[in-house]
């Protein structure tokens, strides 16, 4: 039998690292601290062949490596944006090792806020998640996948769902009022030029979600669908840089109760939220 | 053999519900909305031997028929406060049933907050969460344990570690500058009258919560256990009501990265933030 | 405003550890190997007051040091059940530190089950995970809890629920046909003799499980209640060292599903599983 | 602006049913039942983009269609693997609805074992969980790729990882002898004949765990990725009717612990379990 390594990749996923940003003007406890944190996945593709198919290891960048990679670049690095950082780290591979061709690295970021006015204290949120995929590939256009995870948001009306498919599978009946929940995850990709490290990733992140929270709420819903398209639209509009949007929008139920006892009413008072099963409908907007 | 039932409890879980608040004196979509979701788990005791031992069900409350209860009281109930509304739940069982004794509901809130300006966007938290545990038995005193949970704070400076005990298993330094990082919860006790439905829960948790984060960093920090008490403290003297508080404080490493190429130095600059192992300090201050 | 500690403790919890036990009179790959794996937290309680109260660290055993403490006593234990290396490390936190008045350890087992009839090869289970909760105090009686964890079990006929109670806020119709599954959690306690050392954990182990998963099957099960009793009972007359039983039994639910098109039966074979909400029954035995 | 919907596709995700397949010849407590458990994801591609751009919803199948779907074809299929319940689902929205182009299900069974030699009893596995995920295109070559995930194995010995690439960021010394764990999820693929209701997806899955698992252990390992390799071979030789597999093994580090007292040697013997950051080696080998 004669088989063949078609792909190939491997890397250190899970290298989590934060870093302290300070002038270091003045004692720690005197001066105005920043404070990152970020996970990040490192993968590498290039002239690795010989270590699956004939245990020659020699050209192998051991994962511990690249960990150790991710903490010696994090102190050289700003870390001002995770698309700015896996940008550094991606580049640092190429330039590093002739042998790697291609190097992928996703990074998600702990957002930290600060405490009220505090210098060095400051609160982690879980929801609204950065997220970053940068893909350096030798001779071809550099990627970077911007986006948003863990956005949970809802309107609690100006959506309904009615006039699909009628047939004898079909349960559901049409509603003209109801609440339309979703945990977001958006993901717009820059191209080329857009995605050097001068690209002002900061400011198109704030753009992107300004404009998908805006188009999420600024019309009547008659599905996910077209409220998705919509978001999606004013997202590229917001952000002349992003070549495409993609968003998937997970239908988080918050179901009608049937109240007891027997004959009480449910004005779209009282809701069942479920998690599972649910709608999930994704879309990739283009310009 | 001669066994016995020695304890048992039943109920149901994750009854998850959530409300629209509206003042219905205008179209759903003119006017401005609440929303409100919670996740309920009732558990109840009393004279329910026989179904363990005898298999006899006329005593039991369906657990099915606690969740219908939940709905029906969350209609009827504003929930301003999962406190209020975990009473009310509690309240119902004991009024409705003669024969349960004690009944237990615990509530976590997902909270929503106003998207901006508007009238019914919304967008979910997922770090300060909201708990409470209510607990009332016939002829015993109420008890409400208010709490918060999934509160990641961190401060980046003021804190260390040194003079701790010192034998052959010890191989960790004297520190006198790092990280501080916990993941807190908290839950502060309500009995008697503080327990009642007239209970000002709302502007007693946010006394709490804000005496709790002023004292993670008014002070250098000795240790998690100083920092607790310190805490604890400060939480008790913020809201008179409260008999007791409990905290604890998991310890989410961020350890200084050992930094290649060998030699580079790193000046609290740059963490490897793990999640295991971790210290858990847990501590209980009364008046 | 006078406040003070009324309950503390510390400890180092998720110290995970694996032990590769073999005879060591051949090379490694010419002799059978056993491996173990186990996720151990130890608590203490003793004379820590002043770490909390005056940031006096000099009695604190730092977490760290407990860590290692897992891994020195890993080396020197054979680690042959969860039980008895938890007493270890507990007999070990007070005999070697005066001011320990308590020592706490909970441990969890990844079961790794040999891979055929393979020397060193081995392949991990992820359900009916053992547990042990071990507890030494001074001048008290030792206290072992030994448990099993994750078992999900079902029944696919003999069980129903009927004749429960009847009132307004009732919707579920008496069933005499339905299917039973639950994620069962039990936990038998030894107290003093039985929770030394010399005891046969790992048979008892064995004649638990066995009278728990004997029982479940071996009636018509009138209730989730009805069968927690017996299985508990049967536990307790297969163990004799075991003074107590507390089983959970949530109510995996599986639903019988509503078919389309309208008119098609569903003679107890097609069902909805769900997570949430469930029914949640526990109860304790003893002799 | 002109922006356009580039790709899109929606369904409905974690349809959980189970089913019971039993002869139906005698009542159900006197027979001997069959019972599986499945997830069902659902997506479908087509004409459905006047639903995202012109909020035109009369060819949407609703989502909550195909839960109804599913259920209904979990009565009509005997559902003895999930690659062949996956196919049924695929064609059955393929025959039904002429405007859908696409169908892909994806489904993860939980796999009930019988409770010793029970009638009705099952207990639950939650590793090596079966997958499948099936594509029905009009006018395209099927394809059904099946899986295993959450396969965690290990070898004690008989694996090492040295001669890599040295440079002034590697800190990892040369080791030849070490203990290898990962978490083994591999993905086959059938394509058109094989890819078809008649397969014989058990057998199959059989063999290919079976050489999976007889590879992982029949040799010297100088890296993850040369025992990938040699798996992804064996299972491909084992299965002529795949064309490919891909392999991913995350490392499962059980990194050699430090002992103290300092100077207690540790040969292989104790090992940190830990499980970030970890190394990530996937591969995908073809005939």
């Amino acid at each position: 039998m004669s088989v063949h390594l078609a792909r190939d990749s491997y890397g250190k996923h899970r290298v989590r690292v934060s870093k302290v940003r300070r002038p270091r003007e003045a004692p720690a406890n005197q001066e105005r601290h920043e404070f990152v944190e970020v996970s990040v996945d490192v993968e590498l593709e290039g002239d690795f062949a010989a270590s699956f198919t004939a245990g020659d290891n020699r050209l192998v960048i051991a994962t511990d490596t690249c960990k150790n990679t991710v903490y010696a670049l994090a102190k050289d690095h700003d870390v001002a944006t995770i698309e700015s950082f896996g940008l550094a780290i991606a580049e640092h591979f190429l330039e590093r090792y002739d042998h790697v061709q291609l190097c992928r690295v996703s990074l998600t970021e702990t957002v930290w806020d600060r405490l009220g006015e505090s210098l060095h204290g400051f609160v982690a949120r879980d929801r609204a998640t950065p997220t970053a995929v940068v893909t350096l590939e030798r001779d071809a256009e550099s990627e970077v996948v911007a986006g948003v995870a863990k956005l949970l948001i809802a309107k609690t009306t100006e959506s309904g769902f009615s006039d699909f498919h009628r047939d004898e599978y079909r349960t559901l009946p049409d509603v003209d009022d109801r609440i339309l929940a979703t945990e977001l995850t958006a993901q717009w990709l820059y191209r080329g030029e857009g995605a050097g490290s001068g690209g002002d990733f900061l400011g198109n992140r704030r753009a992107v979600v300004d404009a998908l929270l805006t188009a999420f709420l600024d019309h009547y819903s008659r599905s996910v669908q077209e409220t998705l398209y919509r978001m999606g639209s004013a997202a590229l509009e917001a952000c002349p840089e992003a070549d495409e949007i993609t968003l998937t929008m997970p239908n988080k139920h918050h179901l009608l109760a049937k109240l007891v006892p027997e004959g009480t009413t449910n004005d779209n008072e009282v809701f069942v939220v479920t998690d599972e099963p649910f709608g999930y409908i994704s879309g990739t907007i283009k310009r």
